[in-house]
């Protein structure tokens, strides 16, 4: 039942050694961790074979660090995201030091998530067929606000010609704006300014909720007529996207609040196999990440990463919209258009608050911005 | 609305500042990042009082450590586990170097939570009233095994006398052994073996799943008489917990597996915090954590850090069971006993496997800690 290595998965730790280990060792400690998690001849032998891991490479990067490349029989995983993330960084994320920086799929693989239902250029027909320029999402805010004050910060962003108005994650179903009320008013806000506007804006709640709640809420938001959602998957669970991906027909727009848990240096799984591989394997048609020159330290080549694993050719993956944000200032637009290309939403939200009329900031934004495509 | 710092919601961050920043500014940042996500004075200031967190204290540790407290009011967590999870470690996760070591909760919040249904004592009772002596768990292992193979290694276990014979956290529904059929085949033969030694052995499936298979699989498992499951919240959704606890009525035993993203060193969440409190208000009435002296690099203290937070008293929520594991020899079992006490249930498996007889081997370790107790 040998396997050939392309129908593998393969995953590449990036690790040091510890004092008088050597690759090999360390490599089959992984190879039996992530697996049968038992020592060398405490299983049947049939079992080697088919389910423990197999160190295929070693390379010395400096010192004691090295990166290990291990391959693993699909069978494995089945066909589940849980088991697919105890796999990628279960058991071994206990060993402090130890980053996921690669990980290759073989199509098999790849074909029992649904991957971006609607991708790039599903989210740009939805905007009303935007081309050749970037689209802009802005987050309603803050939380605190009841329903018909975030409803109005919506409207406004919606007639500035913002594309994607998203709640914001931190905006769930709070006692000053339940679920409900709160997306119905913000939807009928889009509504009513796009009526007003000849716009195409689209309102997205944020969805992440409690796993008994979600199929609720997604029904409540695809009755009202949204054509997407936002989803914080690394506090709602990463099988949220698979699910809303191949079960509600809407666009998913993921958050990565919690996800820094993972990329705290030289222990975790690098951002862009996780937010960029990863989240658009289970289905996200967009992943917002946090963008390099704004609050948080982040080096542009990590974005550029991302970019890249969201829209390169991938076994057949539609490409997904790149979403940095987290202090993306308005001033610097027209530098990471050029940076990043126009295949990319753009979320943009302290520096169009900061200017006091949201509306009238958002036109200027959109200007900008429009001056890059055509529609 | 003001209200006294005992109803808000404490969060205690360990970090180094940046140069030329005052733990103010720090504190001021945090406050504002997991709150309205704006900078100061782009919102209405009447949410300020209400939603921005404020600095409690700050303690400088040494050099550029310090410890900053900051305080939030509980309305904007509501009442679910996902916002609960993004206030404590959502965006703030994006600042390398950020470890959340306490994490103080109102009665009021610990209220919105199960927390343990069965606790020690309702896993004691489903034991057979065990008491006096530390319960012992084993896994049936290794993934690869058909469902035959591993029911025979959970008779096998039963018949040895181990209290919770749980499938492995790797075995989920992969084909060599389907969920159902496994859960059967496993189900069955405890309580086969049950039935031939008057022993009162416990099998806990793994529900770890997509969260549209969580239901059914529950459903199935209650129907075939299960008394308890193993899920890992970290790969499943911490919200799983929550759910198990309030809607199957089953024991919730609860595996760290990927938890290691969030214990490496100086950015995370502390284990104690994590794995003991945040499982036990969510419902677990056990935990899994890696035990100090096995092939995981941990401190006693830091197990006994994890130990307090299970079994403390905290705002009338039942005691859950400390789980060490990892690793745990089957000769230094006594050590364990004396240093945890008798409340715990020791997770022992590689070193029973290694002696070849898993039944034998059985034997030999529940009779070394029946020693210990009284039944």
């Amino acid at each position: 039942m040998t396997r050939r290595a392309s129908q593998r998965i393969r995953i590449t730790y990036r690790l040091s050694l510890r004092d008088g280990e050597s690759a090999e060792e360390r490599g089959r400690e992984i190879a039996l961790e992530q697996t049968v998690e038992l020592p060398d001849g405490c299983y049947p032998a049939a079992i080697e074979q088919r389910m423990v891991g197999r160190l295929e490479s070693a390379e010395r990067l400096d010192g004691a660090r090295w990166s290990l490349t291990l391959s693993y029989d699909p069978a494995i995983v089945g066909a589940e995201v849980p088991q697919f993330l105890n796999l990628l960084f279960g058991n071994v994320s206990m060993h402090p030091g130890t980053l996921v920086t690669d990980l290759e799929l073989p199509r098999a693989v790849v074909e029992r998530f649904p991957g971006p239902r609607h991708g790039i250029a599903g989210v740009r027909a939805a905007c009303g067929n935007v081309a050749g320029r970037p689209l802009l999402c802005t987050s309603a805010k803050p939380v605190g606000l009841s329903s018909g004050e975030l409803a109005e910060v919506c409207g406004a962003l919606a007639r500035g010609g913002i594309d994607v108005v998203k709640d914001d994650h931190g905006v769930t179903d709070q006692a000053t704006a339940p679920f409900l009320e709160r997306v119905e008013r913000c939807q009928a806000a889009v509504l009513e300014a796009n009526a007003e506007t000849g716009g195409s804006t689209l309102y997205f709640p944020n969805v992440t909720a409690p796993v008994s709640q979600l199929p609720r809420r997604v029904a409540a938001v695809s009755a009202l007529g949204c054509r997407g959602v936002l989803v914080s998957p690394f506090i709602a669970g990463l099988d949220t996207v698979r699910w809303l991906a191949q079960e509600s027909g809407l666009i998913v727009l993921a958050h990565p609040t919690f996800s820094g848990a993972l990329f705290a240096g030289e222990h975790g799984v690098a951002p862009d196999v996780m937010l960029g591989l990863v989240l658009r394997l289970l289905g996200a048609d967009g992943v917002i990440y946090v963008n390099a020159g704004g609050r948080f330290p982040v080096s542009e080549a990590q974005c550029d990463a991302i970019n890249a694993r969201l829209r390169e050719p991938y076994h057949g993956l539609a490409p997904a919209l790149p979403v940095p944000g987290g202090g993306v200032d308005v001033e610097r637009v027209p530098y990471w258009i050029s940076r990043y290309g126009v295949d990319v939403m753009l979320l943009i939200g302290s520096s169009l608050y900061a200017q006091g009329d949201v509306e009238a900031a958002s036109r200027r934004l959109t200007e900008t911005v429009r001056a890059h495509g055509r529609e």
